[in-house]
């Protein structure tokens, strides 16, 4: 990284704006371009996410590969996961869920959710164990939510859940581990206790399917693990133990940032340094939200805005279209008028409330019929998981059509 | 400890011989004296095992606070362990085995023995993880063969068991353990690997009772570890966390090293460098070993032997004799005769053979008797165990018998 930044799982800090590309150069991981996303439609038969089309999914490690499985037929299983911190997620918090429920269906696969319990217990300072797992349930609820399937979702707290095949995983995984490997990719040392120094092999284990023999008996299947760009280098650290015990490497498939409401550079984090917007936020409290604390890239004054236009690229409301309005041709439209300076920051506002408001509205709804007994049911580890592929009715995937990926350039700064 | 003397759980070494009561002194516990082995007699109603008597068992924390509870009718439970690493177990590992076996009855005690397959695993070079198991359950038999009771007895593999409760003290030990203490306590540093680093905490949780809900629910008991010196560092660690966890500190039972057959001042070791005693060895494998291997301390030649007698200190045979001839004046009558130089070394390793052989005989034919089933039994973790405690026929304690305890110099030195 350069000077100016900083990511690690549990720190993500820029003062200049994060360079992606430089961050895919030194995690060693390769960017997601147009024709990966081309043939991730013609052999899944699905549209690309918006995410995907739009390179906010950016980078990858071995995605091809988990298309040639799904080509040959072969089961592939999808591996993503929550620490359990605070009683609602928020909207940054949703990105991996809503993008591995989409994958789910694309691909037909088995989702495992890891929720750390014990990692939040480590690594959050006056969070109980007790208090830690009853966050675990509580979220639960905001994931199952996003419309995951319940005959091929499985969610586990690790401290319900650690022993048997998936506590064989992390011992192998510790034997081949060094503290200093440790200390190379997390900078944690002795200074740090157990539970930390420790952690990432238990992070690292549900990428190997021999972990869950309830899933998968001692089948060899390979995992795709859906993430932030953050929780990448717990992957890479896989990846090398995978070569060691001679095992699958996961696959991963990484995403930029949403940012916070002050900075379109930041992580969005619910720590309470920053303003964020919660699921469970009302349309209220929502709208003020943007309205006084989304940072714009507009004019000062009216005049200067009208001149120079909007600068896209640290303008927050206009990230947030980027992220969950649909619609290519209006976002494409809004952008053009913004950045001419014909659109007014308070109209821009106006919609990211609108589609912001559209995505809580219809997670909240969701989430209120998810009762405790679902939640039981997703989080029961010994029932029958359904392992089948279904045929899918296939969209007409269009050779023409021009996927832009990761060298898409959203915020129209050529 | 002094420069040539070092005390690890992995290793100990001395070139001088190990000062018992510097290596006290340097852990910070207690000497068990004749009045504490003489409160033991009369608390319990049992003779005091020879070990206690003659200062083999030499050293403890808080033994006195668990005759309190023992006295006041409180639950108490006992707790020791096996690093499953060779196919049969060898004399010195049976010492902690047999001791805890006499303290069971003592106590009328549930016994908690736990299998470290997984320590195993991250500290011996080259031993796979699941053969590492295969030697736990094999390695059970020997123990079992000590005569525990099954009703009261639970034999666990880590590999099989971590989880549940179990899992959740681990963590909260994890959590309170820094990198620090652990390269204070053990000398291990980022050099080695995660397994080992976290090993400590995986030793320390089964001291707590609360680990264990199988056995105790959620209740809180004390808990006596007995051990050879060796293993105390794991337990003055958990004794500091549990102050922080607000969890009652495990009291402790230590014994000095059972020698290897070349050198009075080492420890036996089943790894090869030195000569040891298995408990499956031949009436004929046992005589050549005492015969040609044990050091003795007696004269160089008959006449040398006939002027200045034997040096007790240093003779093996004899200190095998300390061990496990039961008879008080028959064992005092050799001392005298031996270091007088009136009994030869061919008669003194005439009498070890007879009596070592008559434990292994014993413990053989006990082996024999233990299948696979009764294996299965003892480690069953559900199943109804028996915390009552049964009224005995009370020994009476001869108030003026003199218990010589750490004090007692069995080698005739002053």
């Amino acid at each position: 990284m350069d000077e100016e930044t900083k990511i690690t799982p549990w720190e993500v800090t820029s003062t200049a704006g994060i360079d992606y590309l430089k961050v895919i150069r030194e995690f060693g991981c390769q960017p997601i371009d147009g024709a990966l996303v081309s043939r991730f439609e013609k052999v899944t038969g699905m549209r690309a996410h918006p995410w995907l089309r739009r390179g906010i999914f950016f980078s990858h490690k071995d995605l091809n590969l988990v298309l040639d499985a799904y080509e040959k037929g072969q089961e592939i299983y999808l591996y993503t996961g929550r620490g359990p911190s605070s009683e609602s997620l928020h909207l940054g918090h949703m990105v991996p869920f809503m993008f591995t429920k989409y994958l789910q269906t694309a691909l037909d696969a088995i989702v495992v959710i890891q929720m750390t319990d014990d990692e939040k217990y480590y690594f959050k300072e006056g969070l109980a164990l007790e208090e830690a797992n009853r966050l675990t349930h509580l979220n639960a609820k905001d994931i199952i939510a996003c419309g995951f399937n319940p005959q091929k979702t499985w969610i586990f707290s690790n401290l319900e859940t650690v022993g048997g095949t998936f506590y064989r995983n992390i011992v192998k995984i510790m034997k081949h581990t060094s503290g200093n490997l440790i200390h190379g990719i997390y900078g944690l040392d002795l200074g740090n206790n157990i539970g930390q120094l420790s952690w990432p092999c238990f992070q690292a284990a549900p990428a190997f399917s021999t972990s869950f023999a309830n899933l998968f008996g001692d089948r060899h299947v390979m995992c795709l693990v859906p993430m932030a760009i953050d929780q990448y280098p717990y992957f890479r650290m896989a990846r090398e133990i995978a070569h060691k015990l001679d095992y699958i490497k996961p696959a991963t498939i990484q995403s930029r940032f949403l940012p916070s409401l002050e900075q379109a550079h930041d992580k969005a984090s619910s720590t309470g340094a920053k303003e964020v917007i919660f699921m469970n936020d009302t349309q209220e409290a929502l709208t003020k939200k943007i309205r006084e604390k989304a940072f714009s890239g507009g004019g000062m004054t009216k005049q200067e805005h009208i001149e120079k236009g909007a600068n896209l690229a640290v303008d927050v409301p206009y990230h947030y279209l980027l992220y969950f309005l649909d619609d290519d041709q209006e976002l494409e439209r809004i952008a053009r008028e913004y950045k001419a300076g014909r659109m007014m920051t308070s109209e821009v506002k106006k919609k990211t409330i609108e589609v912001i408001w559209n995505v809580l509205r219809e997670h909240q709804e969701g989430r209120r019929l998810v009762t405790d007994e679902i939640v039981d049911l997703f989080m029961d580890p010994n029932r029958d998981f359904d392992h089948s592929r279904h045929p899918r009715e296939k969209m007409a995937h269009n050779e023409e059509e021009q996927h832009l990926g990761f060298h898409f350039d959203p915020y129209f700064t050529k």
